[in-house]
């Protein structure tokens, strides 16, 4: 059998003996754990101080630091920010097993202070250097060699795939899938458990359970097989098979090139010019003792978090965080064309992509940033669409390691056949298959997309 | 007949009805131009201006700045240097046609201020936005709406690839090659000449007659066939048998995937941080009236250069350039191995590429940067390979309109069968086939090691 079929089936497995009920299993995790996350001002951070930059005085995990922007993209051509810098490549890692037949996920149910809901399923292994190599003195990273000394062993995903690129500068991670022999045994530590694909899904589809690194090493699965175009006749529910049959679609070196060349145009046509200065020299920011935020409060504020836990590398910490305004959905509008279902993607800026431009949803709304409705995006009428057009509506948190209460609505809407969509020049219709090759090839599909392909396995 | 059988044919034809003979073409074409380059004070440059940054006042073209580079490849962990930033996308494209049946690229004769041979073969456009757009008033850059308006044409290789990442930031162009029908007549302008493949080899292994930026776009150029692996039967040369063999190889998406895995590995192996400074922050290196000068003179100068020509958009004008101390070599070792010749490639990190790592040539040497013999890179002992070992040995230069005098020697040395070679962790042998499609895949070959695999084709 194929991945891609192997995959398919353990989609469409939502039981097996060897994984727990996914809900009481987060629900026990959960309650076994006691933390206390408190906001404390910045300057009372130990560890971390404030000059040009906010930095750890280990030199280690990451900085703060002014950003002045420069763009021909979206309404506002200049504008200074705070980013987040952190050139370490972290690695998000799953394991996989096939269990009676049926490939399982190991997944961690884990504790990160950001979240609204503080535990979630994480992936096996959600690591950056200087976690592993342990700076903070915490406790070893359990599973991480499978990733490490991988050799030998079947990768099923591998790529850096790059990360929220309004709130990092040229932030990347590794995202792998590796799969275990069936007849290797695997310890399974407290608060891990083996999943198949179909439980995952139900957690996606249920919102801030599934957590937002194992949401971006889940965007790399396919369902493509060029074999057996029939196979999906098992699967009862119409939408789910348009995914299926979207995700085997437009897959060949030809599809891909054709999609290259056009963001190639987009990169030509929309410039980006971006220069890391001292957060004192940003214009309309504010950099106090307690917080560094924006004078009129849009887009984010950097405040400081005390965290005690139970359940991670170290006990008690102090750290930076990022907290967004509220209110940002993320949403993919998708329409039956020429019998295939396929997705609106946006080629978008964003000052801390890797190479300036990736695919985006259709909207990404983030109306704390607005100054007015000249603000707001294309296409964000399709967010007041008629009930019966909403195949989604959750919410998912955004990296709780990072981010404070960053809580996205994750919204499909799926236009029906024939209804006119208006879309301006840099935007265009993606089949599933086609997304999935450009995750594959690397920095093509951003992190607010990948999140909402993930909730469409 | 397919594209690749199509570059293969054009590639063994030396000798068509509607091309010059090449040498002739180029000597006439330089004859009949008259060029005046000297080198002037930095600052007697009009229109640029020397501060934390040396840059035109147009705000357009390029700036000279400092860098601060961190990491832990190679002999030396800090340093700093100036670098050439420059975030436009150029266009490098070459048009092809199909005349009597073989393909011809469209060539022009070009003279570019820095090269020691001032008039080369290059791309039939070869253009920044600044130069296009006419920033500086000049002419109209012929044949750009090929490249620029390729909507229905046939586009036989579109990628941005990165440019010298030693001395130029983040740089990339995109590369293209792209075919007008057979039946569409395109007037040949002075300068302009329509050459075979088999004709331009014979140039680029003569050295210095074919410029860096044509070298890039023809490295992308496949010979890969799946349909007839006895079709190079009549090519007689036992080692371009080879190569041709070798560009057959490996080009599966499992292939490319392992691959990947092991460029990632090496990215998670070796960091790099860099931070933009003042040229006057720079440790050791002196910013002066006439030029930016290293200490000790290692690496390179930045100098001013006064040019008159009148095949230029503009007919006089004056530009900073980077003038790299003499006796750069590039290298690369091949070997037959399990029956095909494969290429002993490096992971290397430097400091100007967009996701810090590319592979580079087996050896990349620089004598004028080291401080002595602990500085001399692995594996440049094969530079003094017997010459029976010698497949090429030919200098080439280096983009003119930005370096001076930046002639590399390229030399390819093709180590006998059962050899044993030694080489470090980072170092892999790879198949023409591989490289070709990781150069097809982006950022993942640099711009010396394309310039070789343009030398062999």
């Amino acid at each position: 059998m194929s991945y891609p079929e192997d995959f398919l089936t353990s989609a469409t497995t939502v039981n097996t003996a060897r994984s727990p009920d996914p809900d009481s299993f987060l629900r026990k995790r959960s309650a076994s754990h006691d933390f206390r996350v408190e906001e404390v001002p910045l300057d009372s951070l130990s560890d971390w101080r404030i000059d040009e930059r906010l930095s750890h005085r280990s030199g280690r995990f990451f900085t703060v630091e002014g950003l002045s922007v420069h763009t021909n993209f979206g309404p506002t051509p200049r504008w200074c920010q705070p980013i987040i810098v952190q050139p370490e490549i972290g690695i998000l890692g799953i394991l996989v097993k096939r269990i009676d037949g049926v490939l399982h996920f190991l997944m961690q149910a884990k504790m990160e202070p950001g979240n609204s809901e503080l535990v979630q399923y994480a992936a096996t292994v959600q690591a950056t250097p200087s976690n592993y190599q342990r700076v903070h003195g915490g406790r070893p990273t359990p599973y991480l060699e499978y990733f490490q000394e991988h050799a030998g062993r079947r990768i099923l995903f591998d790529q850096l795939l790059s990360e929220h690129a309004s709130w990092y500068l040229y932030k990347r991670n590794r995202n792998m899938i590796v799969e275990v022999p069936e007849d290797e045994d695997v310890a399974v530590a407290d608060d891990f458990a083996w999943l198949t694909l179909g439980q995952l899904r139900h957690q996606l589809v249920r919102g801030s359970r599934v957590n937002m690194n194992a949401r971006t090493v889940l965007s790399g699965i396919s369902y493509a097989t060029a074999d057996d175009p029939t196979s999906c006749g098992d699967i009862r529910d119409a939408f789910h098979r348009q995914l299926v049959e979207s995700h085997r679609a437009d897959r060949s070196y030809a599809d891909v090139s054709a999609a290259m060349t056009w963001l190639i145009d987009q990169k030509a046509t929309f410039g980006l010019h971006v220069r890391r200065i001292s957060l004192h020299d940003m214009d309309s920011w504010v950099c106090g003792a307690d917080s560094i935020r924006h004078r009129d409060d849009r887009y984010f504020r950097i405040v400081g978090l005390s965290v005690a836990a139970t359940s991670r590398e170290v006990d008690r910490w102090y750290q930076p965080m990022l907290e967004p305004t509220s209110g940002n959905v993320v949403a993919m509008i998708c329409q039956r064309r020429s019998g295939l279902l396929r997705f609106l993607v946006q080629a978008m800026i964003q000052p801390g992509l890797t190479d300036r431009l990736e695919l985006a949803p259709t909207v990404q709304l983030t109306p704390g940033s607005y100054r007015g409705p000249e603000d707001v995006p294309p296409l964000a009428e399709y967010l007041d669409a008629p009930d019966s057009w909403l195949r989604l509506k959750v919410s998912q948190s955004e990296d709780g390691g990072r981010f404070l209460r960053a809580d996205t609505t994750h919204v499909v809407v799926n236009v029906p056949d024939g209804h006119h969509v208006e879309a301006p020049d840099n935007y265009r219709w993606m089949t599933l298959g086609l997304l999935n090759r450009l995750i594959h090839a690397g920095y093509y599909v951003n992190v607010e997309a990948r999140s909402l392909i993930a909730c469409l396995l």
